[in-house]
């Protein structure tokens, strides 16, 4: 509990000296004011995170937490639960969507089994960290105990630390796990007040009536565990998910350390509210990297106050929306940084 | 002529065996069916530009066309004309914000001036292709003759069919020309059919009176030249300009040579309505990069029936909204092509 305080505890404000520079600047590049959009208020708030007037993003990783799930007892997916540790094999061979993403925008991409039942094979980049070989049914009992709940969120904490010599300049949030929207929405449902109804989809692909059954195991856990909205890690124990703790873990050992986390769909969402509920200013730090087709999503970046960057009906996680979102965050510094100025260029201003 | 009209004919249909031979392919990936979105619609499509299952998106080019508009001197604009031939040194340069997003999205920033009044220097890495030093004021009469519109468009031709040896796997366009929102706003207005009023915005940031005043311009502009939208040359040539055309050029060439073809802004997507108007084909080789604030181009790319990728409230112009979902484009094709199917990875499929 100690690791977690002391890096609630570090979170400070963003840094308004450097947000102004970094405004001042936007002003005299050769654009019309304002006409580089988000990419502009991005670079402001990226300044701000890292408490530079020339902010940098060069170096990226994306950690993937993963974790199973004992409410697919219930039956509310369409995969087996063998596909949580098939895929943590497939990430660390780097044959999965988010190691292709990865690639691509230039970040190492860490897999941390979190709380896998099975296990990837031994010779596997893997950081196995296992709270435990999956969670129980949070249908009819709490998901995990508080004592879990803390030491996966210090998992993601220790992950990311880990992981700052030298240090990230900008870091993304993914998740892995079988049954893992059920949780997010169980979570989302508890912090922003929506119903089960409203904020649970269809995941990796369910029908109808899976879909209305999977709402009415929501519900149920909900019912048989009443979590407390007020004490996040009463949420993350009772209807959450070892990989959920820690990706809100990363988000906080990142904003104490002046890293901006971008976040991806709805499972990481569901991470963030419960950053959030142990640490407000955390929601400074965090950049909505897109907007997932999961109806939860929507409600918690609300919730949030995040507005997504990018909206390109993806619902697959592992932090691939947020993967290709670095490539906006950059572009917003990198522009910021390297364009010339009215001056420079030799360039009249407005008349 | 004869270039355009060879360019025209050479137009095909999409590649249908390749495009389903795409679409089997994102059945078998590591991944729930249809999770990627957008992603891999836009794999499939990219599959039948290029004619290939597997496609590639490595060598890529920006194509920036700078043109001038006799219309400024209805006082439409808040920059001054020398503005045009100052940021087209900015471009060659390598200072202005379609550098630096070119820079990041590994594409070579190609500038072309199709009929800029100044004259950046020469030493500048421009390629000078002047159909004249600007256009005539279309308030008051067409901005071109036909014959100036068939150049104008032939140079976009030129100069894509110059950066062919090797091969381009990905074209963007971009514009630079003061007061090149308000033939923009003409043209949108008369293939679309929509009202000035519909379709005019502020530009580079112009206050309530001369937005009011711009709207006037045009519908006078339309008035005075009543252009046929059935005849694109025509509309090209009474309300357009030079950069447009080309822009429209460039699309044609592209699509010619199985090249895809990423919009950007409200200009471009005015030389996009050219194009189509010119070989309606067109339209399948074009991929709208993203949506500018300016209310033209939503009523443009409706008219194209394209949705755009990105939504990041950017009214810049240069191709710097394409240039960013360029990153996006290459995703698409990069999971098509990087990520393991099930069977290769040993991940069992949903049940």
């Amino acid at each position: 509990m100690a690791l977690l305080e002391q890096t609630i505890a570090a979170i400070q404000n963003l840094d308004e000296t450097a947000m102004q520079a970094a405004r001042e600047r936007q002003s005299q590049l050769t654009k019309p004011p304002g006409s580089l959009g988000r990419l502009e208020r991005l670079s402001i708030q990226i300044a701000g995170i890292q408490g530079k007037a020339r902010p940098d993003v060069s170096r990226k990783a994306l950690f993937v937490m993963a974790g199973d799930h004992g409410v697919v007892a219930e039956g509310v997916t369409a995969f087996p639960q063998d596909v949580t540790w098939q895929m943590v094999a497939n990430f660390a061979a780097g044959g999965a969507a988010i190691n292709v993403l990865g690639r691509q925008v230039g970040a190492k991409v860490v897999v941390v089994d979190v709380g896998v039942v099975g296990d990837a094979p031994a010779s596997a980049a893997v950081i196995v960290k296992k709270v435990g070989r999956g969670t129980k049914n949070m249908a009819v009992g709490p998901a995990m105990s508080r004592e879990e709940a803390v030491r996966a969120v210090e998992v993601g904490i220790e992950v990311l630390a880990a992981e700052m010599d030298p240090p990230l300049d900008l870091v993304g949030v993914g998740d892995m796990g079988i049954g893992n929207t059920t949780p997010s929405a169980a979570i989302i449902s508890a912090f922003t007040g929506r119903s089960p109804a409203e904020v649970t989809g269809r995941g990796t692909g369910i029908d109808d009536a899976r879909h209305a059954h999977k709402i009415g195991v929501i519900a149920r856990a909900l019912a048989v565990n009443q979590p407390d909205a007020a004490e996040a890690l009463d949420v993350l124990a009772k209807v959450g998910g070892f990989e959920i703790g820690a990706i809100a873990g990363v988000m906080l050992a990142a904003a104490a350390r002046h890293v901006p986390v971008v976040v991806d769909g709805v499972i990481s969402s569901a991470g963030a509210l419960v950053a959030a509920g142990l640490a407000p200013k955390v929601k400074d730090y965090l950049i909505a990297g897109h907007r997932s087709v999961e109806p939860g999503h929507r409600a918690a970046l609300e919730h949030l106050g995040l507005e997504p960057l990018l909206d390109l009906e993806m619902r697959l996680g592992e932090g691939t929306g947020g993967a290709i979102a670095m490539h906006v965050v950059e572009a917003a510094v990198r522009t910021l940084n390297e364009m010339a100025t009215f001056a420079e260029a030799g360039v009249a201003e407005a008349l």
